[in-house]
């Protein structure tokens, strides 16, 4: 350690890090020294790029705040989140994608057949489902968690023309496991192109566009929580999803609806379209 | 796109930063999400570690400001700085060391010969050098950025209780390539404890000490700017320096000195250290 060298140093790193008490954590971080020490020795990375690096990180600092996370935005466009979410997928489970920088704890509670359209402009969308395990057995202990974005595209917390927790609730599952809410169609929107990651974005010609999209989480006792989206299969993004975010199986249909019993119960004016929502979770690990 | 999968998820990102004009750039990008996802894979990384690892970078830069980097730190800590400044050594020149996070542009000008105690206390060091190429000839353009902390360890930035710049100055050598500065002995300190770093360092049991150093960065057109370090070969942290900057050859010894002509231009009470700083700069690439 009087005498770190190149051949040297990345050893001592790594001894540095050995008396760490959890087993996984010493792993993760034996392997990440071995990760970041490669990659700087595979590119022969100057001190110039370890400083444009460094500066990159620090805007991505200094544009984040306690509702806007460059760093997940990053985690977005260099697709780990998505590989993350795809390393969790449990084998005849509906797929995971990615949470998004939009996702809050303490969404409103509302009774499934609820809508959430109030005052917002756009088309109308009933979206029902039902929550099963694998085997397809109803489980109506599940709850679920919706967010979507308004018709001009945004999310309530970046458009303060929406009131609060604008088009989005928690819900409990009906005892027959199926759920249903009046929502609006979701529209594609860009990522933020402000910060840092902007910049990347724009230096690879890649656009920062997100298909149009619901979220949900939905979680019961004794099952794996499952956090993903329903895509929107008339959206003009579908294919080139600026966060790997699209999974085919969660490409959804929005088929036209005209029931006058759903009509009368939302109080629509005309027609709708409809989307199903089938859920499977996993069990727990 | 359409249909990311475990199996094609890197494959698209890769595909994502094809485009990328600069070569290298792409190449940096393209072996990032390489290593990232490699990452990812071999640990098998859950959400639950990816969200922990993203909170982390999150507390990282809400700890971060103009003059605090979490994410020098990190890097620091992690060793990559050392190596990426071990990776730009060029032979037969001054080795390199970590900048740290206490550099700023805009120090104020000094001629050599200039005391920089002021009104610090601490035991007086005459430091004195001579820069040259790496066959020893002069190279009488070359300036010096110089920066320590004070006799309490802290540098100015970090300290109320000190003027603006206390410690820090830069200058151009002497005709003959010699400077000389009369400062004070530099102190051991801790590097940053109160953010998610120091986390970090707890749970490896890691102490946070970085052996007593100056800090040190010489240029001249024509050469390899040179950023390093001078340690002093007393210091109870000599080996064992937190963010692995310690090289044999930066080690120097604080000789004693007492020459009435030293202490009578320096208006020195008793007597003072003398230290060495040969510095050999290697040509531009």
């Amino acid at each position: 350690m009087r005498n770190i060298t190149q051949h040297n140093v990345t050893d001592a790193v790594r001894k540095s890090f050995e008396a760490i008490d959890d087993t996984r954590l010493r792993f993760l971080i034996e392997r990440l020294v071995t990760a970041v020490h490669g990659y700087a020795r595979d590119t022969g990375l100057t001190h110039e790029e370890w400083r444009a690096a460094l500066d990159f990180l620090n805007r991505a600092a200094a544009i984040s705040n306690a509702s806007r996370s460059e760093f997940t935005l990053l985690s977005d466009v260099l697709g780990l989140s998505s590989l993350v979410d795809l390393l969790a997928a449990s084998p005849g489970a509906t797929e995971g994608s990615v949470l998004g920088p939009f996702h809050s704890r303490g969404s409103p509670w509302v009774e499934s057949g609820a809508s959430l359209i109030k005052d917002n402009p756009g088309e109308p969308v009933l979206l029902r489902g039902r929550v099963t395990d694998t085997q397809g057995l109803p489980i109506p202990a599940a709850t679920v968690d919706f967010w979507q974005n308004a018709d001009n595209g945004l999310y309530w917390q970046l458009d303060s023309s929406q009131p609060q927790d604008n088009l989005r609730c928690q819900l409990r599952v009906q005892p027959d496991a199926t759920f249903e809410l009046m929502v609006i169609r979701p529209r594609p929107y860009m990522v933020p192109t402000d910060g840092p990651i902007g910049d990347l974005l724009r230096v690879s010609h890649r656009d920062a566009w997100r298909p149009a999209h619901y979220h949900v989480i939905v979680e019961a006792p004794g099952y794996r929580t499952l956090v993903t989206e329903i895509f929107d299969a008339e959206d003009p993004y579908v294919a080139q999803d600026a966060v790997f975010g699209v999974r085919e199986s969660l490409v959804a249909d929005f088929k036209p609806g005209n029931d006058p019993a759903v009509r009368e119960k939302y109080q629509l004016a005309g027609a709708y379209r409809v989307v199903d929502c089938p859920v499977k979770l996993a069990p727990a690990a």
